[in-house]
């Protein structure tokens, strides 16, 4: 049965891509715990992405990318710059504070999400790096596209990265939806990272049209110290003994510009369904619609008459007695006639 | 391309029939997070196998399983008694310590892999549960079927069960080869966990035809406890954004005694493999074979000789300059040609 | 010699009564780690200062006392309410997030340093107790006097633990300087703790005359957990093997009404300075002066002007050119000629 | 009142030389958390006491300096080699475990209490230090004086010294009873720690004298690193406020050979208790007693009689109706008089 489900790109199943991997992967007995060639070809694969050797470990979630790449950065009595409404520190359930050892995330004010270097070196400079009394400032985690579907471009992140680097910071990126904005912003993914400073990406797949599966990618100096991340991954329990089947779904995901291709389709169908959105009587946006999420405020009667199409939602902020605040996502598998299909819904009494 | 490896059943792949699970339910958008129709079922899926009611969390391995399931019964300065060689003691990188926040587990001694309620008492005896200087006696942790491919009867669990309720311990059962234990013994899984006094299960079935699926169920008077179960669950990122995924491999796995018969077939061949072996001159099982995975003593000669069938095998661990030991496990799609293949090769000079 | 330090009350000596009862109380053996006369007097004597039951842990520092109360009320997973400019923020390098293992610290604005239940309110609001991707609302921690060195009104905590109770969080307060705030409020130790709703105190008496002793007070119902309580004490290395000493110190701090006469004459002279600082031109009042900490914005020639006095100051935080801002704290053995002196430097060129 | 206390040597008081340090050293402020004259002349007089350069931490308790110490040589995913009876495993609540972030303790024979290089070699072995499933060995902790009162030798230490750092260990030595070795084996304090691969020591003071002081002494290359020990110590609650009164005790303690007298006292006087008590018929003593500690069986009948006397012990710990073990210990105070009065009793019907 068709029925997208407009709440999150979580809510989308499987690129078929995708499942044609797991099923031709599963012939014959490999080594297990990622000692199989799928997962032996990853580091390669994801270099050509990037244009440069990386460390690549396979996870399961989103929540344990961002956690063990903190971790991996962040020493227990450190200090997380980032924004304040970030995923990390509202949706995680304390993942970083745990896997770090007790690192303090400081929340920033944020321009639809994004961070400004100003905010980021007034913050680290209310704390004494000596002092041990003080958390030590250690990291900042950008999310990109940010939790507001908004983006930095290479630029703003490379002023982010520059200051970080003079703050003695580390870098990490939540790349949930890392391939939206590499469609939209038309770059090298290396030109939105390394290039620009980041040190740690965790790179999204799952949202995208994958299973279950991201990537913890590590550049530059701190490739060094990938076999102390190397324990932080299987002490978390993120050594998959049949991690071949990860390897598979990015592999798959990678090859032929899939993932490009799918976060394409996302974007455009995102923007269409905002275009219209916004043109109907007492609907606003609340953020520009830079990937595919779409942050909106809207009465009470459109969002019933949307959820008469059957289609999929979360339910309306409300934010007065007959307006409510929505977010509304995309998918790689979102069609042009769902979009048409629920606009009409919306402009229907 | 076929080429079954005998080093672990983690070397195996994914059955057919749970690959198309995955196809099926991929369909459609559904509520992520286990807010879908097959997650919201599992509940009653395994409550039927168990034959009363349980609350079960899906996980993505089996160090992960027993991690949590170890946090959720035991405080941070508790004791776990465990086998010496459990899997959690040797192979889980200390993720048990971690995610305990610090409870000490303590091996011991075990006959071919299984504790005696004898032993038990005497460990726990030594410490005093009230005395804030001791570690707490807290848990009890037992592997089924054990880490020496042995396996307990139902009144050997419910006599270590008596114990455990005894001396204030919470009874935890390491399943990561459940089916193969169920099939084995004939018995119902009723009777070897909560019957027998077990609390929480971690129920394998990633080992046993599964990609990346594994469960933590929970019996009993612990289920009042299970919100913060789910919150050491969500806290670990084993809350997957896909969850429907987890849960149509477990669907599929329970779903018309697959599980069952998949086991079986592994038990059989390894029963198989192991008579075929022991009636070679210089090879010595070093475990009874009561499940599927089978300890040996071999000369080298006969090691190479089964390397040259090209099928896959760990290292041999050289006891002396021409013998070694070596563990072989079968699968749930290991046939019965595979086996006398690999004795053939072993007679064959 | 003589040399008065007005960098902190932490920087002052020992009250001789103290002295003398360590003295005293060495005299003959007794049974170690809290087995002896004095600790288990403990409870009796703090209960009558509180008109109540109470269960009492000595420390040996604020911050332990701070970060064993928080991890006594909060779940790892939990989220803790407090000022944004808290010690347990700001000074404590991640002992809290260290000991709740993990939870999550959340900064609030205040009013010179103290909380309005509205602002707390609308915090918690912002994330769904029931939601596990959330932290979950645990604790409300304030600090009495306040970081800015003002009082709170056995109201204002009433109205802040009505909200709490309301909001289903537990609340702690850090008493640092509980003597200084009950002389000045003239109110019983009951009506701004537990009669205002505050279920953990951290009593504070090293800044005051003691040498290295706090307490952990707790409250009414939460007195039932106090043996998980014990565990986190003794795990922390807390259980002082000749624990004698530091309820030594206790005792003696609470006889014959010491804590109060001790805190009433450093409230008395911060009074006596801060009104005499006052009055230089140039010289700002940064905060109300409620108890024995004085913060100030002074010129730079005030400034060195008093240090030419020989007495004992941290450097001034410059935020101009020729212009600072310090904090100045009076101890319970400040004496009126040490501040007159003070005063004469400060006014002559 | 005159009470000796055999129950252990932390039931004894305070050396009148550590209460006049305190009391001289109480005179006029100082910086607070270090910054005092006795805090930063520490390292100079520990450093003329090992004949090298050295850092140290005050702590406050034999627990927190050795979980501290752990904490700072080994990683999480770490194992940690000691005695199967040592304090950090049966008496210090998991706390090891904790601080560390979850390494996990393994517990091996010994001769006595001491470890020998075979079993440290034996235990290692079985670890593969780079595979990630496994604990990576990581620590020797040796404890000296041995928790049954024994001691191993210089040479012994630099066998097992040598032991470890073949395998890749750091070496921690549990010094709870330090002063006590140091007289008994008339030993430099450098050549049974750092010149025989110690490379932490918890140099303990409490039980010999002082009331409530540690020191964590650390030695060669790992001075380095010490800014990462600062941090684990603040975070722990350890950097005391008025610091220098840990300072003033450990300063009083080392100065002119105190800590070696006092020690010398408890030694001779358990020799002359032991030598005493081993003429009596049924007394059998378990341990050789090199040190202050005595370790016996003994009938009843002899408990009862040396009960009578109206010194403190703790309690027989029966092995038969009329038979039990029990601990002895003298003190830096202890008089031949008490032992006299002691062993009249005990041979008295």
């Amino acid at each position: 049965m068709h029925q997208p489900h407009f709440g999150s790109d979580n809510a989308s199943g499987i690129a078929p891509e995708v499942i044609d991997a797991l099923a031709r992967s599963s012939a014959g007995g490999v080594d297990s715990y990622g000692g199989d060639e799928l997962t032996l070809a990853l580091e390669e694969k994801f270099g050509e992405i990037f244009e440069t050797d990386v460390s690549v470990l396979p996870v399961g979630t989103g929540t344990i990318a961002n956690a063990l790449s903190l971790a991996f950065l962040t020493p227990p009595w450190g200090a997380i710059f980032c924004y304040e409404e970030a995923h990390i520190v509202v949706d995680e359930a304390n993942a970083p504070e745990f896997f770090t050892g007790g690192a303090k995330l400081i929340g920033l004010e944020g321009d639809h999400g994004r961070l400004h270097p100003d905010v980021l070196r007034r913050a680290a400079a209310s704390m004494d790096a000596n002092d041990v009394h003080h958390p030590r400032p250690s990291t900042l985690s950008i999310t990109q596209a940010s939790e507001c579907g908004t983006l930095y471009s290479p630029d703003n992140i490379r002023a982010l990265g520059d200051t970080a680097r003079d703050l003695g910071l580390a870098v990490h990126m939540d790349g949930a939806r890392f391939a939206n904005a590499v469609v939209a912003l038309q770059c090298r993914p290396a030109d939105m990272t390394w290039r620009a400073g980041v040190d740690v990406l965790s790179f999204g797949a799952t949202k995208n049209g994958c299973m279950a599966a991201e990537a913890i990618v590590v550049f530059g100096d701190r490739r060094k110290d990938v076999p102390v991340l190397r324990r932080h991954h299987k002490r978390a329990g993120q050594l998959f003994s049949k991690m071949r089947f990860l390897s598979a779904q990015l592999d798959a995901y990678l090859d032929s510009g899939n993932w490009l291709k799918w976060a394409r389709n996302a974007n455009t169908q995102a923007t269409r369904l905002a275009d219209g959105l916004n043109n109907i009587e007492g609907v606003r946006l609340l953020h520009p619609v830079d990937v595919n999420e779409i942050f909106l405020e809207m009465p009470l009667t459109i969002y019933e008459r949307i959820k008469r199409t059957g289609f999929g939602f979360y339910p309306i902020q409300f934010t007065g007695k007959d307006i409510g605040t929505l977010r509304l996502v995309t998918s790689f598998n979102t069609s042009p006639d769902d979009i048409d299909y629920l606009l009409v819904a919306a402009t229907t009494a």
